[in-house]
């Protein structure tokens, strides 16, 4: 099997980097081909590690491929594995994010929700390809903890999860974040796309903003969305 | 006078898009040397507010140096300034970065700072050049409205701003942000780089920490600094 430089159609992807190549064994082993790691890598505590997760078999010293891979950035690690499918956990509150059109923004996002106790995500399509490596590397790995699936709509996700309360955030709500109680059985958060929002006719009572002055026109989705999963865990855990 | 491609050693700068070129002309006419448009701009709206800002004889139609200019992004007025020295307000709470390292988070960080109503930020060297393009487009020009000056050390900071009470964001703090009043006469809330954070000998009392789960080892800067920004600005205005 000849590893390529990754592309959305493929059956596999990788990770770039030491740090998500151990999440990616610690949470989806099952999935892994195998690590390559470069011949100059001396850490060897990172190495033991990485050993103790994958079996020597899986384990590949090949710099020529590295350097292929991981183009021009400083990496020593890669782990290739196959892509996997999942299913949002029905108990469990979701993000909703509608056609994130960022990788490193995905992966930043994912990595806020993980440290805010949401780990079941629903991308609406369309949307970027969370298994690219440069998500993955954005998310420092968050992902192969987390449950991601995408969707064909919104009306698709809102089909399939009817008991979750959705709060969508649109520049047009009247209630703001601060005064959401967050204590449905089952929440969801919403996000649209940074350049578009969501489109207004979705607006109904439970849309939130984050309140801000106006001498800006919006926040930065990224920050946005880590904004409302701090205050979602603020009040989960208070 | 050549324009050529930025690099942080000149005495201009230059802003990349419509967007924030107006705010470069509204706040800050009087640094402006001149505004480029492309031939085939044709936003008569856009075009009109320029105009109304900014006199006939500093506008310039140049194709060639517009495309020099921006490099491959789609961009059809730039905006060429004489680079300015703020200082910051002694009345007004501060935003304190010390050495961030990437300009495009640095831009993203000024426009929620903006948004929050912190408006003066003091840079702790070294640290990225705000006056960069890709700072400036990043911030959607908030930087324009806003007071930055760079500082040789956080010492030589907190001896030019004695009153401003320090709230240190660290991972090694026991008081979480949400516990944090905020009720000061003023305040500076101060950030490490992304990498290293404060060193750990500048632990007080006062330093904060944003709650999160063990699943992630820490939050991005950039949505750190957000959430922080949000809190404040939802306490000053309750």
């Amino acid at each position: 099997m000849e590893i390529k430089t990754y592309k959305s159609d493929f059956t596999y992807s990788y990770t770039l980097g030491a740090f998500p190549t151990i999440e990616l064994l610690r949470h989806k082993n099952e999935y892994v081909i195998k690590v390559l790691i470069h011949s100059t890598f001396k850490n060897e505590e990172v190495l033991n590690e990485i050993k103790s997760l994958v079996g020597p078999n899986k384990i590949e010293y090949s710099d020529k491929l590295i350097s292929k891979l991981s183009d021009k950035e400083n990496v020593y690690v890669i782990g290739i594995f196959n892509k996997y499918d999942s299913n949002l956990d029905p108990n469990k509150d979701h993000l909703v994010l509608w056609n994130p059109s960022n990788m490193g923004n995905l992966g930043t996002i994912l990595r806020s929700s993980l440290g805010f106790g949401i780990k079941d995500v629903a991308i609406i399509k369309p949307g970027v390809d969370y298994f690219n490596p440069k998500a993955i590397r954005a998310s420092m790995g968050s992902m192969f903890s987390m449950n991601i699936k995408f969707f064909d709509t919104l009306e698709d996700y809102t089909e399939s999860f009817k008991e979750h309360k959705q709060y969508k955030f649109m520049l047009q709500a009247k209630k703001s974040l601060r005064d959401a109680e967050f204590n449905d059985k089952h929440i969801s958060l919403v996000f649209g796309n940074e350049a578009t929002g969501i489109d207004p006719k979705y607006l109904d009572e439970d849309a939130l903003i984050i309140r801000h002055s106006d001498a800006i026109d919006s926040l930065n989705v990224t920050n946005a969305v880590s904004i409302a999963l701090y205050e979602y865990h603020e009040k989960k855990n208070k």
